[in-house]
């Protein structure tokens, strides 16, 4: 923030301040005409400066894809790196147009090569009594060990593209946090092909002991004995109905999106500002809904972490029971985390965030969804784009 | 808050100042004449200016309002939000009124389905042989993780109200920390409430699973033997005297004051003076509760995490045995850990803590309970709120 | 540290510098002429002024005391806390003499009832059907648990006295880090009463569970089948030799005493230099010894944590066996920890340490054993009681 | 540091740019011309003058000293420390000079006997039923506790030298982030001699009670069904093929170089820019890999931990099957750690970061294995080394 201040602020608390800034909003300038809350981000008021700055990072031509893209013309990028000749390069080009999307993909593969390697690990060693313990290479609590931290790493891992790592949480910060819609589907798209490929390498990696497992090279899905179609995708436990299919991903999503938001309110006063135990907490928080709503449904909440690997295992000749398994379950970990995820936003915004959001306004927003009033957003919409360029 | 020192303060002290103003004791003008310390806030000394501020933030009739309920005035809320149009909007009125209440409210809630749900899953699914693992979805100490994190996560959504979360630690702080009684009651309600409802979800969430568990439709209670009552609320080992069931609370909750009063006092060397890292040692102080004193009674210590529930297991069919189970020990939960708090406060106060605290007055506040001394303190009482306002 | 500075600091500033000093280096002043590291204690420079402070928070009488018991002549208290009338009261003069011997107490007491108690409670369960998970309160690593956050917590407790929680700690901070000898003994002390009240409570609080454990009312100690002495203290495994179980205490010994050097080694660029992180590190390094130093002897560790639980349970009934058991074995956990946490200490001072510490002395500070050179000591200390009052 | 620069900073901003310049930023004038990230440093820009402080610390015999052993000529110590009398003895001298490879050799040491502790611990236990619990002294997910905390707990001991505590990361970090290539040997030396030593205590420790588990003085290597070899050095599962015991080797190796990298980007917005936190992810990071591929090879993704307790094995007579066994897999965790961590540095120079890296420069860097380019290279150092004296 002082970094226009050098008068004022001689000698070494200028690296200070900067190094504050660094640390917490450096990601502000790029949503300054924006308050959405990039789940590693803390808002401030100081980010006017670095509109200044950002064009000598990303060039002209960076910008116009990224504004196709739905990006922020101007990448996340560190002012010390990617300066000089070295930015000059094709791939560096591309990585700048890319970064968003290349951090969501790494944060999401990361989250579910742990998430997905633990589940492996734990189901194909069940009983082996060569294990130290006797008793297999880990019990069901490794699996919330290996959801949160892979959680946790991601968050660390996509810093620069705000960590949604799930296309329903950033689907709730466009609807609730004024994230630019636009960004939405490069975000999807990146997130459900990390989910992809991270699932992929599990399987690569475990394919001698689903062989050995599985008894042979066939692939079979719960509720078969030996099925191993449930490392990579959820299926419901056998008694649970439709309905209660449901219900258990909608409150688990509700829980995630409710909490995600306390945690990122800058008026909740329970919650650090600084966002460095963020990580930490939604370790906590995955953990805990791995324990506590993960039997029935497995605890999807994320159609990256769901549908993605079932594609994958799908693609990898498990069969059309990945589809079918469970009564068509699998169209419910696509639909009903974006769901829970609305009504936990819905229920945080109505009761405890008293910052900018569409439920703080007349009528909880519902005039939003009405003709006229999204006629008269576009406009204004457009006429802001000329003004200033982008949005 | 800083922010109004500008020449007091110039150059980039400015900022750091005023953001970790905010991040540590945002609460803090709204108690400045007290010296209660909410779980969640730091005590500093430039509170005085945010009586100034706060006006702007709440309108007089909410404040009356308020005032009624026992709250503070001014309702602890960021001054960024909430001002302009939108905070006068009805819903925006009524939840500036209700914020402590809703954000314990919702903190208990939240504190429960964890809890709850952490029990649900590993009780209803023990020892299945269809986990991965081969052994359940859980095993004892995903029920520490449970109500460890539950509280933690509880802990960061109820910022607002000083996230006590149990009626026994708010009357602890009304007792020996100045936080005025008025404000018991209401807090009380909410808590309570938060825990009829979170358990309620929790019910609700599982109801399918507690139908294949307890094959049919019945609801049963322990010692019966495929018992699910345990899920929402405690029952004693059948083994344990009742002077044992009512100790062992007693202990746990004692423990449980003593150590929060340490974590809170800003006197004590070993603690941070950040509130970051409070809810952190909350989740091992609770975790440890559960592994260490768990076993006899259950570690209820709580009154809202045990009769509310209790009543909303009685609600939805358990039948009169939620009450009459363990020889009518429904009320040891609702006793003890108001009596063992208050014990563990009185150590605390009595050995350790050199505060403002009625154990560091002569006779150790006994004193107090004299009616003589009692009406002194009513007269005082009445002429600061005449002088102030509010007290 | 600011203080002082009152014109160099204008505005806010003031009190932030005045909250760290707080938060990290409060008892310096108090060892200003020292560099012993209590553990929860950063070193600064600059605790000068704070010789100036303090006479106004303990009297003289009190100091008097105080000396006699072998403290520092100046309580550490809060500047804020206890002035004005509540200090002259009888119990807050006595608290203040008592006042680091308190905090021992206490964070012993602490450390040894959460200790104990998961022991009791995962013995105590074994194996039972009707717990959730079918299997028990508990596992093994409950134990861990129960002990290292036992450890954190009741370093946050003890924060006034330096937290050592430990004879052998206490010992080694006096060898190698300045630490007056002279307060050793009462430390000392405080500590053993603390483990032998810690492990009391547990002993009430379980009673009837041990009473239906053991089968009536006698009281058994290891290897006899339904042994309940090995909650309180430590047993050794049957196969072990004499040899091994001393080397089994010893090694974990030196490696508590080498970690915990390191983590307070003001030089040591790993490791964060504000005091905020250690107890969490100290979790980890307690779990870690129980995980995997944990089974041969039962990592005692600590004489108060072995030691004066012994003596607990002889008193309440165990019988002679607590002392003959193991081949005598009782003497192990008390001579053990101290041995090996020097040999710690003297690996850390030789390999990594470049402080002042005796290992940094020529000869590796042997010369100190010479009688020439300790009469040489003792002048030179009364020499310097005499210039500065006390030391 | 920024003490000599008290006329640029008055007040108490000098105090505490001071601490803070200390914790993070300590080694940096040892590196200041590198980019090199050891992995206890934060990057910053104020280290020029610390060669002007550093000829007070180094004496110029041992510059020369630690020049040859390929190390920086400053050692990275404390500026209080070590002056007057202290640093002529000589042992002082030959601790300055060896003072990175006594730190990495015991960093190393410590993680190794934490985590094969912990490992003899479960296995030599498994199913003991007089363990509290009755199922012996720890579960798998003790190794991953034991494993994880080890090296949280080395990286705090090893901070002096980066805290590298594996050759594979040493070497990425000389390869991407311009460590000094002639450093490497002597880092790598100390590490082999760090897992040698550690693992020899942890075998003296259990030594009864792997005479007491193997039935008999002798010694067992895998699939021999009481073999005890595995506590040392890891050993594969029986049905895994040569191919995918290398690729969960790799995969593992590469997770952990992407996410450390990650870690310790200071452009990555997710990552807290202090180092406090390191440790601490590190524990996760580790512990996940050890949950979610742990199972097939064993994790050891680190020759250090892997090679030199097999070597001591052997050493204490386990035999050549430790060479033999897995069809001569010894040398897949020798091979394969190396390449897995390039690759995984390789993918996150690729996509994320942004700063100096051969990645970064045309051709991907692959133009650095050009001959001419080497030679040129080659040329340019000598050049610098004549004009700043060393590099």
């Amino acid at each position: 923030m002082a970094v226009t201040g050098g008068p004022m602020a001689p000698g070494p608390s200028l690296s200070r301040d900067w190094a504050d800034d660094r640390s917490d909003n450096h990601l502000n300038g790029l949503n300054s005409n924006t308050s959405a809350t990039p789940l590693t981000q803390a808002r401030t008021e100081h980010s006017a400066h670095s509109t200044e700055l950002s064009p000598h990072r990303t060039s002209s031509s960076a910008q116009k894809t990224r504004s196709v893209l739905g990006l922020h013309p101007n990448a996340p990028i560190d002012e010390e790196h990617d300066h000089g000749p070295r930015s000059e390069l094709m791939w560096s080009r591309i990585r700048t147009v890319l970064r968003e999307p290349f951090a969501e993909f790494w944060g999401v593969a990361i989250m579910v090569m742990f998430g997905d390697g633990s589940v492996a690990q734990v189901l194909l060693s069940t009983g082996e009594t060569t294990a130290p313990g006797g008793n297999g290479f880990g019990a069901y609590q490794s699996i919330n060990w290996g959801w949160g931290l892979g959680v946790m790493l991601g968050l660390y891992v996509a810093g620069d593209s705000g960590a949604y790592l799930n296309p329903a949480i950033t689907f709730c910060n466009c609807l609730y946090r004024q994230l630019p819609w636009r960004r939405f589907p490069v975000y999807f798209l990146a997130q459900i092909l990390g989910g992809f490929v991270g699932s992929g390498i599990v399987y690569a990696n475990y394919i001698s002991a689903i062989d050995w497992f599985e008894g042979g090279k066939m692939r079979t899905v719960p509720p078969a004995k030996k099925a191993t179609a449930g490392i990579f995708c959820t299926y419901p436990q056998p008694f649970v109905t439709k309905a209660s299919q449901f219900f258990s991903e909608f409150i688990a999503s509700a829980l995630l999106m409710f909490v995600v938001f306390a945690l990122k309110d800058p008026s909740n006063n329970g919650v650090p500002k600084s966002d460095k135990w963020f990580p930490l907490c939604l370790f906590f928080l995955i953990f805990g809904l791995g324990s506590c709503f993960g039997w029935e449904t497995g605890y999807a909440i994320n159609i990256a972490r769901d549908f993605s690997p079932r594609l994958m295992s799908y693609a990898v000749g498990y069969g059309s029971e990945v589809w079918t398994a469970g009564g068509y379950y699998f169209w419910i970990p696509m639909v009903s985390p974006f769901l829970g995820c609305i009504f936990g936003g819905f229920l945080y915004d109505l009761f405890i965030y008293t910052g900018p959001s569409p439920i703080n306004t007349p009528w909880l927003g519902l005039k939003h969804l009405m003709p006229s009033y999204a006629r008269r957003a576009r406009r204004e919409h457009i006429r802001r784009e000329k003004e200033e360029g982008v949005v």
